[in-house]
């Protein structure tokens, strides 16, 4: 099975001193670690400034505003999570039979869709549509087809099988409705199959 | 095939008296003309005004704000569709053999939901997630599929056959990536058979 073309990166960053890459990356650090121990709500520019132990200018200058800062977060998550599917371990990464690796990748999809549902609120409209996350997702997803030797118009059917995992539907299904995880995965792995077939 | 349980209607409106629905039936026939003959832009509330010939402030007690106007409209759009949907002819209306009932509902909902983009846009968020509409149309689709004998977890599969006719997912599709309608609905179609076999 060969690999895919190269993908599109979650999103670019302008090049960095290396002094401000540290520093950015130890209010990036504590950023995380307020958000995880917290929420999202309780990371404020005045907060996260205290906790970096740097002066709040600094972090505005870095980031521009508390939205800046969530989605520069947001943007850590996607590429972490970019690697992992693309040099990680199986049946994510690659190795596995392409009908386990679309399973493995629905699966974590959903988890990072309603892992990230806080932090996307918080960062505002402007992150939530990434035009690259969604073409790393889309293409993904056609490549697995297409290994799996699935039938018909692929990009179209990888799109109807990326559009259930949307972040506002799950969200809905799991806040709203009570419905659990691992019935949402079963549901969509019964659909990959019915897509293999 | 029996009928599904009673359904949601789009949107409830308060009574009026009749001269207020008369008043409120001929400001709507304005706004229709003019987004019909000129695009949403063209609908101001001084325009609207001026075509229905009545005072600006009459607009203004009737809706409230332009978004008013064009949610207005959207509910329509909406109540109609749905009458054609639960009373019309068939194959959208009763009596076609479900899968050509599903069919015409995807294709109805792809050109309801395009021809509604630029109003949908207008009108702002708080139209757009319209859970009446949203939960008649899952309700819809689940009592189809099990009228055609689709086997699996109904609710979910409904969602996921619902979802990439997502309003912004068409948009993306037709307006940026010039797919046409007629691949669009023959994908959804090939989806449909997946589920009922």
């Amino acid at each position: 099975m060969s690999q895919p073309p190269p993908l599109p990166i979650a999103f670019g960053l302008p090049t960095e001193r290396a002094d401000a890459a540290r520093n950015r990356e130890a209010l990036l650090c504590a950023a995380r670690r307020l958000v995880a121990a917290e929420g999202a709500d309780a990371l404020t520019m005045d907060r996260l400034a205290c906790e970096a132990g740097v002066g709040k200018g600094t972090v505005f200058r870095r980031f521009g505003s508390r939205e800046g800062v969530m989605g520069a977060l947001l943007n850590e998550h996607a590429r972490a999570w970019q690697e992992r599917v693309l040099s990680g371990e199986p049946p994510l990464g690659p190795g596995a039979p392409p009908r386990e690796r679309l399973v493995a990748f629905g699966a974590s999809l959903i988890e990072l869709n309603l892992a990230g549902a806080e932090l996307i609120a918080a960062a505002g409209d402007a992150v939530e549509r990434s035009f690259a996350m969604d073409s790393f997702v889309a293409t993904h997803v056609r490549y697995l087809l297409r290994a799996a030797g699935a039938r018909g118009d692929l990009p179209l059917l990888a799109v109807a099988l990326i559009a259930p995992l949307d972040r506002r539907i799950l969200e809905q299904q799991v806040r709203l409705e009570g419905i659990d995880r691992d019935r949402i995965l079963a549901a969509w792995t019964d659909l990959v199959d019915r897509l293999l077939t």
